[in-house]
């Protein structure tokens, strides 16, 4: 890259502007002509049977022009994957979590909407309820839906190699349990949707999301309107972490209110809303047996867990198989056993979060701290000797193409100043280190990958027109980044439109870490393609060598010849009169085995590539108080090349904030009788700016043969290894094992007296 | 085609729905978070000087956000040809007609914006002001632009052959003036414009407009905000006919008042604001001198035109240079001479309306007509005996492709019974014949021609992507007619976006009757690229040749062997999973002489194929109150090959009322020192759906060569053909020549009177 690429380059988010102004539009900013405003009515019960809903007294309130139950559904079932179609968009004859939709209105104003919601009368049957897997798969529990008996809604199962052999082979084998409790997004944007339907049969839908083409197809399907009539519009999103990709009841009672009033429909979530009717993380019990050789080198892992995965599926199926894949793409194992058991209670759905459950994350790497400790390695070396390297193949079957992760340990252990301080700190303070690995070009749900067009207007500006949506992590500013790379041009002259799926082509949704891998690389190839269609007009025009041209600063020039060249504007002008306009199209797909069981029974290439990261925090224990205090904290990884360092370390702070400081110390939902107790952020302990030690970012490039300009995906397994961290600097600083996350002052105060440690 | 072919087939438009809904969002109806609403103050006079302008009074009514005048323009002047730049956005020192914007207020709602207008104080000193042609170019009249010198805006000269000798050749020569009163478009909807300006350096604007790149490409260079920034928006529109395609100082000001306060603007006109301060028809004053041989053939004409072009260029170059070429497209004649001068007066501005001018348009014929009669030859024959025919090159240099004139002449007669009914009507009875031409496939303004992508959804359905405008004529249903046809797919299973500036790629706009030709063209290339695409995958599939495949029904197929094929949506998504996505492109310009100086000077191709109209009216006029009723009428078109032969039919009755009904009975604007009088529905005479008479349609189909499918343009030389019968009617039926357009019963009774055929 010449250097004076773009690539590589700190430059300012070209999303920056309109969020600092407050012009930046987000659902819930939308104002339509003839719009309504939609309530909704809930469950208050966390099981019960309907017997009766009667409507008449809410229709009767003026200014409302419908209202909506089971009765003007098509009564289909919905969700992510075939096999776990579990949800109505609205229930018929059952409830089944506190906060579950039952009923809605969509009135002239809120207010009306909302009276009239709470005069809908529902005649419930109280059923009993359970709260938590063991006792939702114990005998005799209640069966939360009908076709999956015991209440198992996934199991997945992997077994490679011969476990039990490796056991037995190993020089030390420990077992260990952890768990963890639910915890949410948080988003700063709550949950919203605007529907409008028109007499042709269009509907147009905006609402957060992560994947627009995903969420149209689901529409699509339920309400059986074809997809290019279903337009998933753009908007700004605040926030997303693996709690937008999934498909909501909000989504087909805003649409379904829209259909039956032939006006735009606006429903805006309460924060209490957004936290019990969008998604929660799973809770988890996390069982890990673990047999190593006299270097710490691991032989044999079995693991099992238990999610807790409340009323619906959602992603049921890949939140059950990407924890324990996550492993096995950063730790060497050549045998492997896992059971993960994902378990119906009667509380809120749960679905993806950023760091696939703290119990797993920070259990494993605790283990591997006590089998250290045991064996007298010191815990980075413990890594460093069954770390992942380039060129491997996982116990699943996926190739590692490129990885950095023996790069991202050192560089995070000697910036720590880890040899310095292990073993060494004062009493109270303590260091932990953890790794973890994430997929990068991972589809889902939509065939194929992502596609792009490009087009240039006659003043030589570009527009690249992309499905990739920006939640909030710089994605839009990621593909002009790219564009204007092979354009040479200047950011500004590269509009970008992105994530309309009535105008853009298919895309497979900014989730699991593939909007840069896959979406990037699509804009690159069209980029790509425009460039050759220029260089092409030029070279005519020039009489030169088509390979000879470079495109930079507005001018197309051969290299080496700085005054032989043509201002773009004026190729492009060129191409227009000649009717050879310059129109690019680029499509990238991740070279990823499909297969229809792959999520119960992972096996093949499961992403294209892999990035790898190393958290290592330094941390003081309070004996008192419990509180927790970072002193020091690295976040390495290897991001394959990082197109823009700047977001890459705003990604590194944000994932060590929902993954380390928040989701190990303080983020937990409270519960009574299925009721969650600290919904609001009032009551949920959210780490704040203030909150944040100050953080090394360290940058790892392992220049990935296949991501645009070497890229992979940036933050993603630092949040994860950050968990990790957390967990093992508080085991140092207390010696104590705190196997239950968060590990909350509570649980500190309560482990150093029940150790003694403190009166 | 085969015979259950979409082309041909009179389907019902798919913009019908919405428009009878009422669901259909034209710019007056859009609504955007923070949107305020603006307010024009307008010139009350003629002329005048601006000494001062105050606006402090205003700046301090409740609610207003911000007041502009000239002092926040950057002083550029614009207009659609460089030669012709004469209008500042809002002007310094000078106002030229009554009703010119002189300064505006954006406000949180209506009532205080126009209260703020009210209030700005305008110091003027009045000048003296000129109203029509012959004054204006009087010695010593005021000058209206001190860079036009003797009011000449603009001077077309055309001079083919030898005209000199062609008269002294001619058997016969005569000399003719007529005349015509300005006119209005009155299109259902009036102007309204809204601007979107964001801290990102966007500009979003709707608005009803006939060439939404064309638009963006005025904003663009007046404002300094590059092409991929200003996004002229889809709307719904309600009306065009040649009054919407330039640019108004009312876009300016609403992205001026959006710029300047960061929110949302809307300004709406009122309908006398519609009238005045968009565009009118230009009045003329037209004489032409013609001599034929004694068969009636024309040897050679010499053509003089003053028109009227009120205060501003506005399209003046094509509104001078076009009347002549219709003329020359439609009859031979070896030696022409033309003069066309456009002369500024203090009157609203003038631009492009469907009949190009009724003094022209009609005094060609009524001539014709004049000089048959001497010779003796039925005005039929006079016609056939001058038609222009496939093949041959009009004087300027327009080879003709296809042209079906005669048939259209000899379909016109024989439906219309002339050779029964000329000469043998009862006492105020009479019959007429106008022929016409008009360019199709002219772009201007814009570089190239159009483009098209096309996209599917993996569920089969497709998806068109073309900046071709849809006005009213029904532009968007014959696009997704064409890419239906391809596809082989039902029409409900093709979705358009269309008109969008950002998102669509070039087009040059739905005026001179491109858009089916151009347009067209552009998305049946695009739609013919995705279908080889679709083949592609799908011979793989079926072992079968590429070239023996055939869409139909959603099924892609084996020619002959109906049992070989696959659905269309599997062929989707075989591609999406191979990573070979459908994506078409297509481009398509007309072939076209592009010369700079082409508009005052017309030399070469001037459009790629041209269209040509027959209209027959029988009349019957009431000599007691010269009321003109049509008792039968017949439009014949030459359109290439109807696409969808209803919407063929209606643009006939369109322009048939339009050209003849309102614009040679009744249609005028009246005028006191440079007000017009006459501004509303309320006094200006448009024809209603009860004043129509019954039309018979005759579909003539030339199959152009490069059309798509055939096809040229509709209805549009109609509408000017209308007005020629019309004349000629009136002159049968009366035995006068009345030179002075529109007819009115007025000018009929004092006609009459003075010819002594009524008391």
């Amino acid at each position: 890259m010449a250097t004076d690429s773009l690539i590589g380059r700190s430059v300012p988010r070209i999303d920056t502007p309109l969020k600092a102004t407050g012009d930046a539009v987000f659902t819930a900013d939308i104002k339509l002509p003839r719009m309504l405003h939609a309530g909704v009515l809930r469950s208050p019960h966390a099981h019960a049977r309907i017997l009766n809903i009667d409507t008449s007294r809410a229709e009767k309130v003026p200014g409302v022009k419908a209202v909506i139950t089971h009765k003007d559904t098509k009564g289909v079932k919905w969700g992510v994957f075939r096999y776990t179609r579990d949800q109505l968009m609205l229930p018929i004859d059952r409830v089944r979590y506190v906060g579950e939709e039952v009923a809605a209105v969509a009135a002239t104003d809120l207010d009306a909407a909302l009276h009239a919601a709470g005069l809908i009368d529902v005649d419930y049957e109280v059923l009993p309820a359970v709260f938590d897997p063991p006792s939702a798969l114990a005998e005799g529990a209640p069966l939360i839906h009908d076709d999956f008996p015991g209440n198992l809604n996934v199991h997945v199962h992997i077994d490679v190699g011969d476990v039990e052999a490796g056991f037995k082979e190993s020089y030390l084998v420990r077992e260990d349990t952890f768990t963890s409790e639910e915890e949410s997004y948080f988003m700063t944007e709550p949950y919203a949707v605007v529907a409008s339907y028109d007499a042709h049969g269009n509907l147009e839908v905006w609402m957060p999301n992560a994947a627009p083409h995903q969420k149209a197809k689901a529409l699509s399907n339920a309400l059986d309107i074809p997809l290019n009539k279903v337009a998933v519009r753009k908007c700004y999103i605040g926030g997303a972490f693996g709690g937008r990709s999934d498909v909501f009841p909000g989504e087909y009672i805003a649409a379904l209110l829209s259909v039956k009033t032939g006006r735009p429909v606006k429903l805006v979530y309460t924060r209490e809303e957004n936290t019990i009717a969008t998604r929660q993380g799973h809770s988890m019990i996390f069982t890990v047996k673990t047999g190593v050789d006299r270097d710490g080198k691991v032989i044999a892992r079995d693991m099992t867990c238990y999610m807790d995965g409340g009323a619906y599926s959602s992603t049921a199926g890949i939140a059950t198989s990407v924890p324990c894949q996550c492993l096995e793409q950063t730790y060497r194992m050549p045998n492997m056993r896992y059971n993960g058991f994902r378990v119906y209670t009667n509380k809120p759905v749960r679905g993806m979060i950023r760091v696939h459950g703290r119990a797993f994350a920070g259990g494993v790497d605790l283990q591997l701290d006590m089998m250290a400790e045991e064996l007298g390695i010191d815990p980075v070396e413990m890594r460093r000797r069954n770390a992942r390297q380039t060129g491997e193949v996982t116990p699943t079957g996926s190739k590692v193409q490129s990885c950095g992760l023996i790069e991202t340990i050192d560089q995070a252990a000697e910036a720590a100043g880890w040899r310095e301080k292990y073993g060494k700190l004062p009493k109270w303070r303590g260091i932990g280190i953890g790794n973890n690995s994430v997929q990068t070009g991972f589809p889902l749900g939509i065939r194929g990958g992502s596609q792009a067009f490009v087009k240039f207007n006659e003043d030589g500006g570009a527009t690249v027109i992309s499905g990739v949506v920006d939640n909030g992590q710089g994605n839009d500013n990621m593909l002009v980044q790219i564009a204007a790379e092979v354009f040479g041009l200047p950011m500004d002259e590269v509009q970008l439109i992105s994530a309309d799926t009535e105008v853009t082509a298919n895309d497979p949704g900014a989730y699991s870490m593939q909007a840069t891998f896959t979406g990037g690389n699509a804009v690159r190839l069209a980029a790509e393609d425009a460039r050759d269609q220029i260089f092409e007009i030029a070279a005519e025009a020039l009489e030169a060598n088509q390979a000879d041209l470079r495109l930079k600063d507005r001018m197309v020039y051969v290299e080496g010849a700085p005054d032989k060249g043509l201002p773009l504007a004026k190729v492009i002008r060129m191409g227009l009169i000649q009717n050879r306009p310059v129109m690019g199209k680029g499509a990238f797909a991740p070279r990823v085995d499909h297969r229809r069981e792959w999520v119960k029974n992972p096996k093949g290439q499961l992403s294209e590539t892999f990035s790898f990261g190393t958290t290592i925090v330094e941390v003081e224990v309070d004996p008192e108080t419990g509180r927790v205090t970072v002193l020091n904290a690295v976040c390495s990884q290897d991001c394959g090349h990082a197109i823009n360092p700047a977001v890459v370390e705003g990604q590194f702070e944000g994932g060590f904030a929902m993954g380390g400081q928040g989701g190990m110390l303080t983020e937990a939902h409270r519960w009574a009788g299925g009721h969650c107790l600290n919904p609001t952020m009032a009551d949920y302990k959210l780490p704040l700016s203030v909150d944040m030690p100050p953080i090394t970012p360290i940058i790892v490039e392992s220049e990935d043969p296949t991501g645009p300009f070497g890229a992979k995906e940036a933050g993603m397994s630092v949040a994860m290894s950050a968990a990790q961290a957390y967990a093992g600097a508080i085991r140092n600083a207390t010696g104590i094992t705190f196997t239950d996350f968060p590990i909350t002052p509570e649980k500190i105060v309560k482990g150093l007296k029940e150790h003694g440690l403190v009166d």
